[in-house]
């Protein structure tokens, strides 16, 4: 990967040397803490990539390839030359982009990858496995990561957290985010099951709100022990508005029973859960996340087969900014946010929310998410942030990622934020220093935040 | 037009050249069967100009023109020279940019449009019109066009397309798309004399949702013999999610009968209906279109006086993402989805709907459509198709004109695709073939398309 | 301030000259009549920016400043230096062009703002105020404003105005524009209060709708006495759709006795007074503004102990462009619109609201509003009027501002214009005269509004 890759003026690219080598803070991924205790090496670039990635099953669907090579019976070596078809016409695609990018750096390929170069940048990456014994610690290390939230079932034991937790072997701090969506999906149709699960981790019976909020305040209680920052919600609801107790208990004990809520019922359940929920983060200095507006398991025949996250879900609709607002507001007056952040998977509300994160204490627009993660994607949301809320507080990338690989997404981030700051300064439009903002967005503000507690 | 107009580099000019001479696929637009087989020279410029075209329309009156000199008694001459003075402003708008390619590429005139030339440029064109005897099929061969899908309703004859078809002398293909607005449109004032056109047409009497089937099964037979490949729709109603047949059979009867069916039953009308037609489409390897997001006739008086198509229409409210998921989803569901193209007006929809059709099969995410067909608009199409979807598989521009003159417009496009794909190319973020892209985009994806069944 | 300030080409720097010194007609701010006319000479340059801005106060709190040093008991000088700390990492955001350009035209000052520089710019400005004796009428002079527009509650006694319009040694036209949010707002708790006022500014007893209507005429006659051009509206309500005189009565009535009304009826009390008041502003030639998409006082606990406009605002929900054709079509359909002008502070509604203008004669697009008055949303705004509008009938800028220190927004517009309009010039996009262009939107435009009456 050239140097000046996606920097297009010496200054950004003088810029970009400031912050190029510095930690990576990720404060929210997908990866698994298992698979870093284990640090099993890796057999082959094309069950690295394609093994569990929807965004590049995604690509390979809208290419035409048969699923067969997708997800199907074909081999690792046939996926990944279909997939090398697929991206050689992804101009424009994030994928491309961090294809390129993790060729380059970890496997020191800088051949572009299309059909007639899939072959050769097959054998060298798979060398380069073999030879160096990738795993996932050494793609940690060699990305220089400080610090990693991975994302956590309420109900998870934190055996691999707790595990990495005494390794003084391994200097990177690993720490679980804690995720209650399972709580919150009372529709699924395994819910009392899931609730006996949480039951039994918590140490706890629970039978009504009472019982759950326990439950979960000992889980967070937990979390806190091994070390958790943040927690995060990501479902594909939001509560239309203050509802009673009364009715948040008949939405749980209809879900407990396998019987769908009301609508209404299922909303003040929300309500009064986030609003519980956001008072525990607060007190235990957790930080609180909110993923808003995705729409899941769009393609039920695909969700039949395979299930979720297999590359069938897409932008959810636009949330009310007043329902947003009033479950803020609600939270704030009963005794103040704990530090949120606030992300959307649709773009047309971006303003929106970063006008509504003005409004708050503690809180902040987050960075650009999932399909909006591109390089207009991220430009848009880091001009967003700094037009209508303010970028000097702004927390910078997170991978987002389920893939040892994704550590590039930073490095594309921060050639990105330094082609930003870099036109911002030579045309005059901000005389400020630069260098410092690009440290406080790309790790700075990120590590205080963490350290705060 | 210099050969460099809106290509901003070397590489962009040198794309061009690789697309700039390549036939024209026109999969949608509203030229009129009758005029290209009747093919009458053309008089004047004035009236190729401002006879139908709604966009000047409204153009001139934002700039304040009295109606006389718009839709009014005033000749082809005044109204010419009152839209040179409209559009000499009228920087930044598809229209002056589309005004002055169709002067220079149908009439040799290279002089900005304004007062001061409108004289001079009324003399030339209608001198060339003369001379060259310029009428709808010259324009078109001109145009260099290999396939043209009009838009024709579902109760049309398609009279003058059987005699295209059988006309040798005529090499592009013209072919009719099914259209049946009229069909859904329950709540049309004269929606049971439409039907009774409809049966005659289909040679059965429509009476219920079963024999309304029968006869659109029937229509889509002839439209299929007739050579069809595309169907549309573009009406302001999108069904709110699963509705009975009951109800919708509740619906249609309503609407035989004069009266305004309940929005629920029209709901399920339409659900029921597309799911049928997605199937007739799927079976038949037609390609349907959904044309999204409009708002008709918002202006009564203007509709009063002139009815539909004059200038009242504008963008309509953003279509939940959720619903149309449930559509496709149902579609695909039961068998199967045809070959599909979404469109929207709404721009705020445009990176939902690309996640959208990343979710399934067939379904791709169509041009920039109408209000969005500006430089910024198919610009930012473009680009949210790369990000989002897969540019590899976009089907590129279509005219959606009544105009022999709007080929331009598939020019416009390439322009600024392949300044996009130089832009791309020449920043190293891209480095796979940009012609082959721009091939594939302008003309072999639809090409393709159209051939594939 | 150098001169080409945010004018990167030199065919933008020789358009500003053309429009650098043009009068700036301010046709909507939230001046003071009362301050104007009292005309006290200012006492520092903390005072001035941080006593009433809730754009900077916002700004500061992303900061992380405590409350002390924002709305509390800190001296000027303290929250001027705490300002210059957060306004020095503010890239990208208009509060740092603002300060900028503020500094470098009002006092000369033409070092960055941050706390290094910070003690001695207030030693600077601070002497500037002293020997210019600067003033609310030095500084309107200063920046040459022909017209202000200020924004009055429609009880307004109107008493400063009267003198101002008295006052030949002024030479600015100042005049009230006529806003009756509080009327609009039934839920206000103090709204009987606030009728009982107006009933004595109107000098008739308010009992229901058809006393207010004749108050509100009275009124309106009051304010065109004074030379009033402008209505405003900006309250976060929309009607829903046609509601009946006997709801809207109800509403009223509910209101007057301190009942919040139904939803219904208050849909209905505001889809009345708005058609009416439509006719009442088309009759005296008065222009009708919009302000839509506002959510109000998101932040309870700021709310209770500040009250509003202290920075709890922010960006409301997408209107639903239906509803507002329906109501604009309403009024146009009952005698005609007067002239109209929307603003959108949700930019996802911009192309939308810029389709719905063009459907009817009179109504134009709105400049940027609020959260959208920065480089990118200015940009935005005049690009998609172009394009979905016409650029030549744009009316341009306004403060908006409580500040007269702000007529640099008009600045800042018109270098953002210019450099828009040489980008299109440059490009051979738009070969029209941008000359003319730039001074129509700048001024010519809205003079000829002004005095069209």
């Amino acid at each position: 990967m050239h140097t000046d890759y996606l920097l297009p003026s010496k200054t950004a690219q003088e810029l970009y040397q400031l912050v190029k080598n510095a930690p990576i803070y990720d404060y929210h991924c997908h990866l698994s803490p298992r698979e870093i205790w284990e640090d099993i090496p890796f057999d082959n670039i094309g069950e690295m990539w394609l093994s569990g990635d929807h965004y590049k099953w995604r690509l390979m669907r809208a290419a035409g390839i048969p699923e067969e090579k997708i997800t199907g019976s074909a081999s690792w070596h046939d996926k990944f030359l279909a997939y090398a078809g697929a991206v050689s016409l992804a101009a424009g695609n994030p994928l491309y982009h961090w294809t390129q990018m993790e060729l380059s750096f970890y496997f020191g390929v800088e051949t572009p990858l299309n059909p007639n170069t899939a072959e050769g940048i097959w054998e060298q990456a798979n060398r380069v496995i073999r030879e160096k014994k990738l795993s996932p610690r050494k793609l940690i290390e060699q990305s220089n990561v400080a610090f990693i939230a991975t994302t956590d079932d309420a109900a998870d034991s934190l055996e691999y957290h707790e595990k990495l937790k005494n390794d003084a072997s391994f200097r990177t701090v690993i720490t679980p985010s804690f995720r209650a969506d399972n709580v919150w999906l009372l529709n699924r149709r395994d819910y009392a099951d899931y609730i006996a699960v949480l039951s039994e981790t918590a140490g706890i019976s629970i039978t009504d709100l009472k019982s759950l909020r326990k439950a979960l305040s000992l889980r967070l209680d937990a979390f806190e022990q091994a070390g958790c920052r943040f927690t995060d919600v990501g479902i594909p609801f939001f509560p239309d508005g203050p509802g009673t107790e009364a009715a948040a208990e008949r939405a749980f004990a209809d879900a407990l029973t396998g019987k769908a809520p009301d609508p209404e019922d299922y909303s003040a359940f929300l309500w009064q859960m986030y609003i519980f929920a956001g008072k525990e983060y607060r007190r235990r200095g957790m930080i609180m996340q909110l993923h808003l507006a995705v729409e899941r398991n769009a393609n039920t025949p695909l969700f039949l087969e395979m299930g979720g996250d297999c590359g069938g879900d897409c932008i959810g609709d636009v949330i009310s900014g007043q329902k947003i607002v009033r479950l803020l507001d609600a939270i704030h007056t009963e005794g103040g946010l704990p530090q949120t952040i606030l992300y959307t998977l649709n773009p047309a509300m971006t303003a929106q929310l970063c006008s509504i994160a003005g409004s708050f204490p503690k809180v902040r627009m987050g960075a650009a998410w999932w399909f909006n993660d591109h390089k207009r994607g991220i430009s848009d949301v880091i001009q967003t942030i700094a037009e209508v809320h303010y970028v000097g507080s702004f927390l910078g990338m997170l991978t987002d990622s389920r893939s040892f690989l994704s550590y590039v997404r930073h490095d594309y981030f921060r050639r990105i934020l330094c082609g930003i700051l870099a036109q911002w300064h030579d045309s005059g439009e901000f005389s400020g220093d630069v260098g410092a903002l690009a440290k406080a967005v790309c790790y700075g503000n990120i590590k205080n935040l963490i350290e705060e507690k």
